[in-house]
């Protein structure tokens, strides 16, 4: 029987309305004549909720201990999902990410997953059981600790039991239709993507698009598994996310460019008056690199030859910003550098698309796009299929539509796919 | 390093205040110069609010789902008591049972503990860490599936723990100052026990009383390990107990009687018009205890000879008395009764007391202060140490007053100990 894999978010899983409605679908899946295994996440804003008792007890709670308690949440949505389930008449039987043999690394709070032996998962299904898996957690290797992925792992969870359980395809279920060419919230005339390829949804997660986690793409990509990206509030096909070639009939998408993502969760620190001579921005990065401070794009100012100082800005998390600006305020001595600026209010606009290396004039187009709504270019920063820039904060939603339109990826149907596009729970 | 096992219920958890005064409660201890290692329940009601999300889901949850679904009540307590101990600037570990190795039998909702292996515990001890495991959960030894111990397993649990890692004392934390000689709410005179032994507290618990688990108490006999019930809202010594003779130099208390305990939670049953010949009881008795039915008291009358017919009651759980009714529905063609009578408006009210064996006026006081109060008795059971009664409900409570008087259990000091007695979650 083949299988297929389905993740459920927080989202879809909110109250006991909802895990029933989601309990419908499964048993719909099982009774189309597949096995079933379902990776969930925590209920609605319960890991929110979770989070916040932790900081009431504790203003900084270790990391195992925040494992411990999050892990809950998916036990406690898995377990109604099993129950929703038997109560439509077919049996389901839940286990955590530990019972499902989810092998992680040992980080705390950011684990990644080494290996997945579904041992009780294939006996259970063997059993004509549905199954259903704890998202979001796993078991480190060596200690036996309870280990979450970070926020999004679920995704990563489902991807992985579907590579691991040969499934057909994974099936992601979110609050929206699937992937968008843009954030319909911002770009109304945004469509929605029939096909896209891993690498190009890579960019678009890894630039700010939320709908999947930019690490289950990579497991996805590693492993040749489809995913299929759709609403859990309608039947509607999504979005494929696949390096397959289309199925013959299919009409063949190849779009130059595959979407517009925006990101605000960035902001930038200049360092400024650094002395120009060999291995300053070195001292720079490495410090930043000890203190775990994740860098995005750098720029460089050309050196004003009669100061011999230069300027370096680099964008970072907004959430890494403080401990930056404490890191770079203690080396400032050995570095000798005359100044830092912090500005949390610029956003990130990045074009995405496959067909960017062999079309020449695509960053012509971008610029051309930006310049005549206005947007003034702070940073650029490219690769093989992608541009991004970084602009005022203000500007970033103007600077998204310009560019969607110019590239030709309004939706001709105005009534059409456009639907709040939001998270995908964790 | 002498190692002390606290187990705090549900009350002492109610939200972050409580957890932070209790993790306050543990570093005292550790600080005092002992390794411990805490049992805690599932904080205030959430126990209750996930059974609610349960029976919203589905009205008969399978009981494999519903173990997985409370088990994250334990979890989320345990994380955020050891978040709270680690604020205080000591260090914890949490455990789920099945980490603590609390190895039960099979049976979802109301396992038994087989073993305690307490390795990883043991482990982090020796690297100083204080401990703290979820309650009231295990695993089963053959499938290893998550169960749960049933209401007030918190207790076993504690206990177990500490038989197992030869533990000099069990504390029980719970929101009353001790055992009471009867429920201070009821009988206002009530005084706390200081000392009491283990056979007692077990009737006592057998007869309504709250403050222990049952099982936790057989336990505790079995491994002759001393159980201290105290308040975790004061300093207050509580009851020690214990059959383990009394430290020199403090006053021997060899009371008669130990205390007066009522139960409102069971129904009765009568089975009118029985065939007054051989195996009927048998059929009856044998019926109900294939449906699992609890029996507590069997009363059969003297058989009216000139029909050949007599009437059996008998008193159960309320919660099983639906199932009950059915079962003896079915079975009235077999066993040609003539009719069935439900009655949940009874009372038990039990008397307890080792002095009882060698003291033969006990039951004519007993019976004396009743009738002088003027409270019909419908039904009698005794054991060694044990007279119970069932009384109209209504009666109750001024019965059990009556006998607390006569058997000069009244506190001489009225603004004493006397405080408000509850359950201890579970």
């Amino acid at each position: 029987m083949p299988i297929v894999v389905q993740k459920y978010g927080g989202s879809s899983l909110a109250d006991a309305d909802s895990i029933k409605r989601v309990a419908q679908r499964i048993t719909e899946t099982k009774k189309a004549g597949n096995d079933v295994v379902v990776a969930v996440s925590a209920m609605g804003d319960s890991t929110d909720e979770l989070l916040d008792l932790a900081t009431e007890v504790s203003p900084l709670p270790p990391a195992r201990e925040l494992d411990m308690l999050m892990t809950a949440g998916e036990r406690i949505s898995m377990a109604l999902v099993a129950m929703a389930i038997s109560d439509l008449g077919y049996t389901a039987r839940s286990f955590t990410g530990s019972q499902a043999g989810v092998i992680t690394t040992a980080v705390h709070g950011n684990a990644k997953i080494i290996d997945v032996t579904p041992g009780r998962i294939t006996e259970a299904i063997g059993k004509g059981h549905i199954v259903i898996v704890a998202g979001f957690q796993g078991v480190s290797q060596d200690t036996k600790e309870i280990t979450t992925l970070g926020r999004g792992g679920t995704d990563t969870t489902a991807v992985a039991l579907a590579a691991a359980l040969g499934a057909q395809v994974c099936e992601i279920y979110t609050d929206v239709d699937g992937v968008f060419t843009a954030d319909p919230r911002i770009v109304p005339a945004a469509r929605k993507i029939h096909r896209i390829s891993n690498e190009e949804m890579l960019e678009l997660a890894a630039s700010g698009s939320k709908v999947l986690h930019l690490r289950s793409v990579e497991y996805a990509r590693r492993f040749d598994m489809p995913i299929h990206v759709r609403s859990s509030f309608s039947h509607k096909e999504g979005t494929i996310v696949t390096d397959q070639p289309a199925p013959e009939g299919e009409p063949v998408e190849a779009p130059i460019i595959a979407g517009v993502a925006h990101d605000r969760s960035e902001a930038k620190i200049t360092v400024v008056g650094v002395p120009d001579t060999t291995g300053k921005a070195a001292q720079i990065f490495t410090a930043l690199a000890v203190a775990e401070i994740n860098i995005d794009m750098i720029v460089q100012n050309v050196s004003a030859t009669e100061t011999g100082l230069t300027d370096i800005s680099f964008t970072l998390p907004k959430t890494h910003g403080t401990t930056a600006m404490q890191t770079l305020q203690r080396i400032s001595g050995t570095v000798g550098f005359t100044g830092l600026l912090y500005d949390d209010q610029i956003g990130k606009l990045s074009l995405v698309g496959a067909g960017m290396r062999s079309n020449p004039g695509v960053s012509a187009t971008f610029f051309r796009a930006l310049a005549e709504t206005e947007v003034n270019i702070e940073m650029i920063s490219t690769s093989e299929i992608r541009i991004s820039v970084i602009t005022r904060a203000d500007r970033l939603d103007e600077a998204a539509r310009a560019v969607h339109t110019a590239f030709g990826l309004d939706s001709t149907d105005p009534g059409g796919e456009a639907v709040v596009y939001g998270g995908t729970g964790r």
